[in-house]
């Protein structure tokens, strides 16, 4: 079929938008809509991805696609972002289905779709970029209508840390805006990014990335030193050992879901942003027991996420199939608080 | 002092043996002592130890003594080994104060206790090993007495797979025989590895163990075929990223406690295994409930392990510090189980 050899297997889809099941009920009431409403800003992307198991050439991806596919199962989400003439109806079918709302996503009709290629060797943690071609991504001035800048929740995906401090500034009475980022931002606009985590509620990264900012290798040393700059809470990212909230005073650590085969990561960070971000949206009380719920919700999206390439498999979820894996981290994750004088009686 | 580097604060302990705190009573009625008895065989060792905090030249080590002194903070521990002329009343006073069993320690006066010398970097997660004399252990045989052969548990600790299948034989009688190996059975006695494993219930090593062992890069699949092998459990230690607990199954996935510094990594794996199998041995029944208590308590000794040199921690601990970082462990990976439908309809 394209030539290449056999120990890749093509994909069969393109934007995978054949099993949808809307994931929410079309008509809310304005308050509810209002309360629930989740902004994200980043990239839309055209994204080709080698693995040991297959390859595709070109897939719906980029930060603000895999974050807000994965939100729009809990909540109303919204992105601000920017495209090319190559975008096309097929794409805008797959945010209209889940219910995305993309009128502030700019469409630059003789520009080109940002596009990334990558691949991953056996060691899936680690993607090795190709090449990337940003496109009209180069000249993206983020704009916020009105509705964006009353949006309740807001994530800062990963882009340059100016911009992101931009579009925070945008939106000064959102109850919680939280931020990604990478060594890419570390390294070459430390100051600015310094800046910008100053002004967020949350950080959510991996933790190299934690290692790097801070220049600290103890991780709960390298925590403290992020929370001292600012951000109420952080979010460490440890790919298949699961991840870690910190915050001032409290700890709380999950497993990654167990998965036996991991086909492509690609997205697995933003899809658990947009769990994280989209199931706290549809709370109430953003308090601690909320955010530990939505560690959970974030790690199950990010394992279905990896499954199958792209969005493919998020796109076509069912809420028994979210809530089926989050009883399963509880089932994985308890044991009896029995401290051990009352166990040595019970012999 | 010595003439070194000030990089390095010398040791200011022999043995530490000055903080003990009795862990147990010093009586207990037969029928007791029986049920909770726990077989250890394994090296006891003088290592020498630098990290990038400091160093020791000669303090008690093995995979026998780390064990057993964690273990005896919950159960009778009994250790099976051998050491030369240079152990003396210093150590024994360790393991006495501690109530542990030395009858079946063979002592070869004109022989040398097994030395270690290893080296840490910033990397703690890896043990450089800088030299190893094996002197008595070269022709150590195990030799069990009546009562060690009437032990209730048993671990087998990381020495040559002929002699943990050689002393596992002489065990049939054993409730629940564990076993830890490393890199160097897996590569140089890989057969008699694999027929060993065959014959115990549990198997305690760590993640990049689990691959060698199976040549499968994926650790949930790698646990599945170590478990077709024979054992009923697998556990695998994952260093700063906590422990999982394998069964045919279920799957159960901790954190580890989170340490702002990690002074001394030795004797950690065998720390976590003389929690865990101390805590199984003083409970009655050996079921999935009291294996995850057993993975926390394992632990939370491995925890205290690393804070000091050596067995220096765990020498002086006392149950209250136990029992509180137990529930730590509760405090850190608890959250709510609501699904998602019912988080929904509460905003």
């Amino acid at each position: 079929m394209n030539g290449k050899s056999n120990h890749f297997s093509m994909c069969h889809f393109r934007f995978c938008i054949c099993h949808f099941q809307n994931p929410k009920p079309k008509t809310r009431d304005s308050k509810l809509e209002t309360k629930m409403s989740l902004l994200v800003v980043g990239s839309v992307a055209f994204d080709a991805v080698e693995t040991p198991f297959g390859k595709c050439e070109k897939m719906l991806g980029g930060s603000a696609s895999h974050f807000s596919i994965s939100a729009s199962y809990f909540t109303e989400v919204r992105i601000v972002g920017v495209v090319g003439g190559d975008y096309s109806s097929a794409e805008q079918q797959v945010f209209d289905t889940h219910g995305v709302d993309t009128s502030d996503l700019e469409r630059i009709p003789d520009g080109k779709t940002f596009r990334w290629f990558g691949r991953y060797d056996y060691d899936l943690n680690v993607a090795q970029t190709l090449d990337t071609h940003l496109n009209v991504f180069a000249e993206f001035q983020p704009k916020l209508s009105e509705s964006s800048r009353n949006a309740r929740l807001v994530f800062l995906g990963n882009i340059q840390p100016d911009l992101q401090r931009g579009v925070r500034e945008q939106v000064p009475d959102a109850e919680l805006v939280a931020l990604d980022t990478m060594n890419l931002w570390i390294e070459t606009a430390r100051e600015s990014l310094l800046q910008t985590i100053k002004g967020v509620d949350v950080v959510i990264i991996n933790d190299a990335e934690a290692r790097q900012l801070t220049g600290i290798p103890n991780l709960i040393k390298a925590a403290r030193t992020i929370l001292s700059w600012g951000p109420k809470a952080l979010i460490v990212k440890r790919g298949e050992y699961g991840a870690a909230l910190f915050t001032e005073k409290t700890y709380f650590a999950i497993p990654a879901y167990p998965l036996e085969s991991v086909f492509d990561p690609t997205g697995a960070g933003d899809t658990f942003a947009g769990g994280f971000m989209g199931y706290l949206s549809s709370q109430e009380k953003l308090d601690e027991a909320a955010m530990r719920r939505a560690m959970i919700f974030g790690s199950v999206m990010a394992s279905f996420n990896v499954e199958e390439f792209g969005t493919a498999r998020v796109q076509k979820l069912t809420h028994d199939e979210i809530n089926e894996r989050f009883r399963t981290f509880k089932q994985m994750t308890s044991f009896e608080e029995i401290p051990f004088e009352r166990a040595v009686r019970a012999v």
